[in-house]
């Protein structure tokens, strides 16, 4: 059980640029601070980008910066947005689940329990709670 | 973030053969009623067995039965044993951790909350609760 390398980078991202707020900073620079591909790191700051925890400053200054505070970045909304789905098992995903005994089965109920209890602690920090 | 479908058919497998506790079950059955690979339910099934959570009786009528009361076995005991490990991200492995912001990091004490969070429901659980 992990959490994917892009949800990773995604809040090493954000703790970065909330790290230098005082400026504008760069895709290079931060993915060269993790040592981690540019590419890989571009990925991860255009879906931020999209998303609107941050803000891209276009020019030759330009950069990225937080586009929220960081107290109002609320940590589960980056990993709901970052992790393809929350899915613990294949039940969780009705329509293609083949697992027989989805009807009566009370597994399910201890898994639905695991993942509020996972992402309880994200639901409850901000990215300032973390810097 | 899922769990692996070996811990899936893990538990999966441990409720048929507790849902069957008058008789031996075969590896064979299993397999057809979870809608699996034969040579996939063997390695969760010779997983089990090292791990003595069953118990296979040898032999022309032989099969497989649990190896303790379902009350007996805790669930969290068994995902500890079939996710390869639990590592969230990839500070959890000190030795090839390259995050270099892992001395201060504060994400990692809720990334280790996030952990006891999931894990919490499964450590409080045992077969019995879920049959």
């Amino acid at each position: 059980m992990k959490m994917t390398s892009y949800t990773d980078y995604s809040l090493r991202a954000l703790l970065y640029i909330a790290g230098h707020k005082d400026r504008l900073v760069t895709i290079s620079e931060i993915a060269e601070f993790h040592n981690v591909s540019r590419n890989h790191m571009t990925k991860v700051i255009n879906n931020l980008s999209r998303n609107d925890f941050i803000a891209t400053v276009r020019g030759k200054s330009g950069g990225i910066r937080l586009s929220r505070e960081p107290e109002d970045i609320i940590l589960a909304d980056v990993i709901y947005n970052t992790e393809q789905h929350m899915n613990l098992a294949e039940c969780f995903d009705r329509e293609n689940n083949t697992c027989p005994i989805i009807g009566g089965c009370k597994l399910m109920k201890i898994l639905y329990e695991a993942r509020r209890g996972f992402m309880s602690p994200f639901e409850n920090a901000t990215l300032a709670n973390i810097l």
